[in-house]
């Protein structure tokens, strides 16, 4: 197969990450007889400081070309703690989600039983959870208009919309994953409160008797919160709308215990974008320490994605391998072992692909 | 002293929690020689079969001529999952918060060393955890408006809205709050996405110069719902809008261990409004199992928000004393221990007091 694949490392140890995760797609390209080609583009607080734009047009026109983008992380502390700057890194990934289509970020989160004891849960709560958020993500307050300030600048607002297409687009899937798992699917809304949320759960009423094998559950937002904690095994799909899918996949996300590990996709329109869950991390940049797996699991869900199922799973087989080797970045070694760095545990899994 | 205290014991096992702690009050007035007027009001589900209205005018007449109100909690099945009925419980209760100016949710979240082992969380992580959530509680998307659908019904919308007086007000009260505790302030909003909370930051930022011995913090709510759970020993005073503090409030609750355990206060003019966190849970209504130490503990604070710290105090060590003495309900009983009933534990700490 030949696939385009658009690379966005962004900043902070981005480059480092998607270079691992460019050694391991190289490799299975070789096994399988794959030809992937790459094109770089700009976005974050790099593409500000090099064009004045977080996400300039030129980067569009490369995602908009590709099949697939494997994307790094954005943000920087320069630009930080500084919301009301007039260009910031964080408004080129939501022009790049909505620009793109991407109205569906997808997080699996599952605990990798040698992993359970790092969660800061109890083993016996967290193992075997196994779960996916699926989040709305091109809707609701994010993108809602009138959002702004009065004119003394004394009364802020925002707006949360949604349309019935927005919600029907996003419970289908989410209904069409539950149906591909344990068909248990969980609408989390705050129903008792807002309209957005009554609209959700009206749609999702309509449509369940469209998938009678998938069994629906609706939850409010500030259970939910708990649950998450409390039974984490209860779950099997999870999908909310933008605000608290931003919420509670963060949270979703600390009780795998290992956040090196978690893997999104972003789905919607022509093209997909998969990214690892963590952050820009500009603490560790340029010091060959950062965890390259959840890029690297993000290339996996990439090939699944388009089709090549036996090679993710080829890159999934390895990284377990790194991880029972004990090839791992400091954030996952055990007392007893000894940090591999970046480049190596990117070596380690190209090789054993 | 003389104090009118509005009871407002509500649905589900709320009658049976309250009536416990009204036992606690009695033997404390009869100890400290205070005369503790009630006067009883419906709310929630049974307003709504009594009157129509879950909020019903003399009601509110009964909590404006009271000096504290003691609630219990509201919510029956048979409204549940029909948040789009014209009357819900749930309106009365915000009817209510914002008639009566409650502007201020208090949590305090203090694990209990003893009970440290029941919380979902690894004891090490959660062991020392004592932090206090301030929720505004009657503005933002809760109470914005327009709400509503468009003609069509096929588009929703809500509004968030938050004006400088109202974020003082609640800044103001979180500042003095951490003053008089580690002098740590969080201050949790989504200021890289939404203008309200750039808002917030903006005037948190203002006000801090005035409070030059409160750190201030300023975290992303959804970097908040991580760091709960991580680190959850790192908060002091934690202040934000109403829907994050909805959420991040039971997020909190439950890394405790002991829901059964949690007071809340709510505040802001003249009457004060205390309750226990957790719900009307009907299932457990009329069995005499429902753990009262919520509603006792939130009858402390009520003491101690009229000045009487020494009877507040003298109610918090009896609870404890129960504790120790293992005369606790089923949701807390050791696997050696039996389960007291709800009277049992409310006489046994009223006999303490
Ligand atoms: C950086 C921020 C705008 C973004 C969001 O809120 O969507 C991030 O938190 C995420 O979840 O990808
Ligand atoms: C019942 C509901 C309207 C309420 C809220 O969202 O405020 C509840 O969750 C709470 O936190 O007291």
């Amino acid at each position: 197969m030949e696939l385009k694949i658009a690379l966005l490392p962004g900043d902070g140890i981005g480059p480092e990450i998607v270079g691992e995760a460019v050694k391991v797609l190289n490799s299975v390209a070789a096994k399988y007889k794959h030809t992937f080609n790459y094109q770089k583009a700009l976005v974050g607080a790099c593409a500000i400081d090099a064009t004045g734009d977080p996400y300039p047009a030129e980067t569009h026109a490369v995602c908009q070309g590709a099949d697939v983008v494997l994307f790094g992380a954005i943000g920087d502390p320069k630009y930080d703690n500084n919301p009301s700057a007039k260009v910031r890194p964080e408004q080129g990934l939501l022009r790049m989600r909505k620009s793109l289509g991407l109205y569906a970020n997808l997080r699996p989160l599952a605990v990798f039983d040698s992993l359970a004891d790092r969660s800061p849960l109890k083993t016996e709560i967290v193992k075997g959870a196994d779960f996916l958020c699926v989040r709305e993500l091109t809707g609701g307050m994010y993108f809602g208009r009138p959002q702004g300030r009065s004119e003394d600048g004394n009364t802020a607002y925002d707006t949360c919309v949604y349309t019935r297409e927005e919600v029907e687009r996003i419970l289908h899937l989410a209904f069409g994953l539950a149906r591909k798992r344990r068909k248990q699917l969980t609408v989390v809304d705050k129903a008792n409160v807002i309209a957005t949320s009554r609209l959700w759960r009206q749609i999702a009423k309509e449509m369940a008797p469209q998938y009678p094998d998938v069994t629906v559950e609706f939850m409010f937002v500030d259970n939910a919160a708990m649950q998450i904690i409390q039974r984490p095994t209860h779950f099997d799909v999870i999908v909310t709308e933008n605000l608290f899918g931003d919420i509670l996949t963060d949270e979703s996300s600390v009780i795998s215990g290992s956040l090196g590990m978690l893997p999104s996709a972003s789905v919607g329109a022509k093209v997909a974008l998969f990214e690892p869950i963590h952050g820009s991390y500009p603490q560790a940049a340029g010091k060959n320490i950062a965890n390259p797996m959840a890029t690297i699991l993000s290339a996996a869900m990439m090939l699944e994605h388009v089709g090549l199922e036996k090679e993710g799973k080829a890159i999934r087989d390895a990284v377990n391998k790194a991880i029972e080797a004990g090839v791992v970045t400091e954030d996952l070694v055990s007392a007893a072992g000894k940090a591999a760095s970046t480049t190596e545990v990117g070596d380690f899994i190209a090789a054993a692909v």
